[in-house]
């Protein structure tokens, strides 16, 4: 049986990383999405396992130190990280895993895991770009440079990821998303794989030795 | 604009390339099919630029020298060849181009043209070589080892291509093709090529001169 595939989902904050992460849980109900370890306490209503793991301060200090983190980070005083052994579990029995993150989070996930899928989710205003960083003309020479100088910032995050996805439209976005999924399976890694296993079940003098 | 991609469809023969093949022409009526040159003559009915280019023996072999063909091959007594240009002249036009084409001559097409999208069409035996191979436990160990050598070059060829895709239906197959394409679209490369060029005629310096 093939791995599944880990599929980062990420992009610049208010792209509607979330929105298009819950629509194509929506459509693909097998998906598995990340599940997050946190310290942070539990609100009404969550449950440990299904919203985040729920752990002590020391708990995922120790998390810390055992390289159990694929990422992690502190917001407000509490630690959220992404364990690496629920990714594990579910890739080895085969099935895709999604994990929406930010930005610095998807890059250090990198560092751990680079063959994941990154996905790089872009505003609809890629194509407006020029419009933007000349503005309506009135601008001065320093903010057309401002803006040139975070739009290749932007740019420059672009290049750690697979895929770029453009966000126009919520079904369109999830369709090529779907679309990645489908290609990656199809990748000929994977069935070289599966081949090179067969083939080594059944050397000659294995096979001999069955009779 | 983006250039277009392409898809250089191949496999073992008998694996019903042209059926895939036919039927993703039906479904994606804007997929434009590469058009062979030929020193066959033409048949009733067939029109020069549509089924074929057809050339003259003297002006196949110009184009042979001129390095006018990505590919060619002679059957029978006539030469057939995949013109560069029609190629290059349609990728130009942002459009998706896909070339059916027998293993060999996609090795050549590969190693002329890298940035292709290779795509390996595989029976739908593959989950089934392991049976295959091992037979009904009456062969041979000559027999076995033999059929283990053939599985092992269809498998090294695979190797040479990005994609497989397992013809187990046609419909699912197109579907699978058409996925490869939509992901082949967003991969990062492609935005950053448009971004760079945007960006690029956007230089302060530039925009300068323009006022």
């Amino acid at each position: 049986m093939n791995r599944g595939l880990l599929i980062v989902l990420s992009g610049p904050s208010g792209v509607g990383k979330g929105t298009v992460c819950s629509a194509l849980r929506g459509k693909q109900p097998e998906l598995i999405y990340s599940v997050s370890a946190t310290t942070r306490p539990p609100r009404e209503g969550e449950r440990d396992g299904v919203n985040y793991f729920f752990k002590s301060r020391e708990q995922f200090q120790d998390m810390i130190r055992n390289d159990a983190l694929l990422e992690y980070a502190e917001y407000v005083g509490n630690f959220y990280g992404t364990p690496r052994d629920f990714v594990e579990k579910t890739l080895d029995e085969g099935k895709d895993i999604i994990l929406e993150i930010e930005v610095q989070g998807a890059l250090k996930v990198k560092e751990k895991f680079p063959e994941g899928v990154f996905i790089f989710l872009l505003p609809p205003s890629l194509g407006e770009l020029k419009q933007r960083i000349v503005g309506r003309g009135t601008e001065s020479q320093a903010t057309i440079e401002h803006r040139l100088s975070v739009a290749v910032e932007e740019m420059n995050l672009l290049y750690h990821y697979d895929y770029a996805v453009v966000n126009d439209d919520v079904d369109s976005a999830c369709a090529r998303i779907g679309a990645i999924m489908t290609a990656e399976h199809c990748k000929r890694e994977r069935f070289l794989h599966e081949l090179f296993q067969e083939l080594n079940d059944l050397t000659p003098a294995q096979n001999a030795r069955e009779r």
